[in-house]
């Protein structure tokens, strides 16, 4: 059995908001931009969003107040932005975070939902149409189902999955992610490479996903080299985008694995970012998933353009730098919240709690 | 500029009709069945169908007069007889000429248009949601946006185009392909084949449907030496169906080119099988495109696992058998009338009319 859904209809190249513009009109005459308070504004992306939406007379208000890690409460205030000004779609741009908190919000605007239920559905009512603008290249959530949350009370990230918040409208435009630091550029390049390694290391992966999976790995293994040696040209930022474009259609399939569920512990306990706390353990999740299927990871490093395991840990540790420090005990927390994370279960090697204790271990020299 | 769109939920294996029936569900509460007068009888698709109806309490009404290049005025009577039934949505089941005639008539059923604003829209009322269940693999329509109908006005095949008839649903269950003769087979393998290669060649060809494209030629070009070989397993079915997906996807965002401009021709005015026209022709098409595009040629073969266009003839030659005859009269007529083919512009080395005339003159040595 094999199922393939991507509904988000994708426009990429430079100026493609406003060359492709007239999309939006079918969405509604009222949007809410969602965005956090700085990039959108500095790298174009918000500017070209107002001019098309000024061009069509689609009338717009903006919500800056997206931070990294949205949490619930945010999206519950954009919401009420979202009902006081009678949204009739959502304009999510920048990284995950204003996307994934655009598609909660879309959600919320017309359904009351305990927290509970809003990670579980169902959804009553409509949910508003999404538009996704990434100004980053990592998280995919332009193509996803998926809206990532910080969920204080189960203490990790939670995800909500619904086709409901498929985004209808992905533009993809290089040009915003130009002058993103180095670490931000390295770090969401690596969320996407975990996303299409997962993808291909997951039990739900099919045919399709897995030739989406492997141009990705192609495209990012050529890309790695190149993210700590000064100015990355348009042409390699328009392939980082188109890459972690695909590594979404990716995990729209497949959902991510075991290593997204360790990663969600270094980032909600330590704060590491999202994509360097999968960086960090993929070698060692590599590693452990090669006892049992070393085929996989061959062809992973293989794609990649790599001889083996240890030739992506050397990239890796070069672009990651020094790690931060987890003591004995942080290991054993976050191996027992890992397993309870529902992604788990996608693993083509299911881990125990002693496996993920000592991947996170192994990863950090603890 | 690259844009993807592929809205179509694709579900795929045996039975997946029955295991992913409540999907209809959310479409409405009566249905009209669109297709032939036999096939989906005998291979068992219309009773699944009917079955998965059944078990959701959906009312339906079959409508079985699809004919092979189905007509305007077949899909008249079929849009009639939604309206007078109050169809909710259509389902295709069948060849091509099944999916196309339902994509048209859920265009019709509520919107009143003459032959000229059929093909070109736009269609004030809704559409119907189409649900596509092919029978044969080969032609992709089960994931396009296109319905081509015999246009005796135009005296060749004309297509409309419209993201409004890409299908919601299709469900692909090869063991319906099971009993079909090897000529149908053949023919239908070789259309889905000159779908991905066509789309490889398209001036419309983009990233992903260049990746589309090469993952079908490499299960169609492992399959072809099997197909006059006596009987197929199921996973060679199964393998011919996928390719013939993924080549429909690939249209959907290339279209067709030159080679389906005069295989038209040859369908309508030689009543020459639909596949088999392209793949007739396919060769010197080949040559033609390789003069100006060696290494797109070579790339071609290459993903068929064959040596050069020599190999490819050799292996087209022993499959489609004797060729029809056709005049020096009837290739310049047809060379005249492809010549006005939309298709025609989407090909990579632009044909003249004395090109069209020499590539159908060197197929049938005339």
């Amino acid at each position: 059995m094999m199922k393939f859904f991507m509904p988000t209809k994708v426009c990429s190249g430079k100026g493609c908001i406003v060359e492709h513009a007239a999309q939006l009109k079918t969405l509604g005459n009222k949007a809410l931009i969602i965005t956090g308070k700085k990039s959108a504004k500095a790298n174009g992306s918000l500017h070209d969003v107002q001019a098309a939406l000024d061009s069509l007379q689609i009338a717009y208000c903006v919500f800056d107040r997206i931070n990294s890690n949205p949490s619930l409460a945010t999206a519950r205030d954009g919401a009420r932005a979202a009902k006081e000004f009678g949204a009739e779609f959502v304009i999510g741009i920048g990284g995950g975070s204003a996307m994934d908190a655009a598609k909660a919000i879309a959600v919320l605007a017309f359904n009351e939902l305990d927290d509970k239920t809003l990670f579980s559905g169902p959804y009553a009512n409509p949910v508003l149409p999404i538009v996704a603008v990434p100004t980053t290249a990592g998280t995919g959530s332009e193509v996803t189902q998926y809206s990532i949350l910080t969920d204080d009370r189960l203490e990790t990230k939670s995800s909500i999955a619904s086709e409901a918040i498929f985004p209808r409208i992905a533009f993809l435009d290089a040009s915003y992610t130009e002058k993103l630091p180095v670490p931000v550029t390295i770090n969401t390049a690596v969320d996407a490479l975990s996303h299409a390694v997962e993808g291909y290391l997951s039990v739900k992966a099919t045919e399709v996903s897995n030739i989406l999976a492997a141009e990705s790995m192609a495209i990012i293994g050529k890309c790695l080299p190149l993210l700590d040696k000064g100015p990355l040209g348009f042409a390699v930022r328009e392939q980082l985008l188109y890459a972690s474009m695909l590594a979404g259609m990716v995990i729209a399939h497949t959902g991510t694995t075991a290593l997204h569920s360790m990663g969600y512990s270094l980032t909600y306990f330590k704060d590491i970012d999202h994509g360097r706390a999968n960086g960090l353990l993929m070698h060692e999740y590599l590693e452990f998933i090669a006892c049992h299927h070393a085929d996989a990871v061959e062809k992973i490093t293989g794609l990649l353009g790599m001889k083996n395991l240890s030739e992506l840990k050397v990239c890796l540790d070069r672009l990651l730098k020094e790690k931060e420090t987890i003591s004995k005990q942080e290991a054993q927390r976050f191996s027992a919240k890992a397993l309870q994370a529902k992604n788990l279960l996608n693993t083509i090697r299911k881990p125990a709690r002693e496996d993920l204790e000592k991947i996170i271990a192994k990863s950090f020299a603890v």
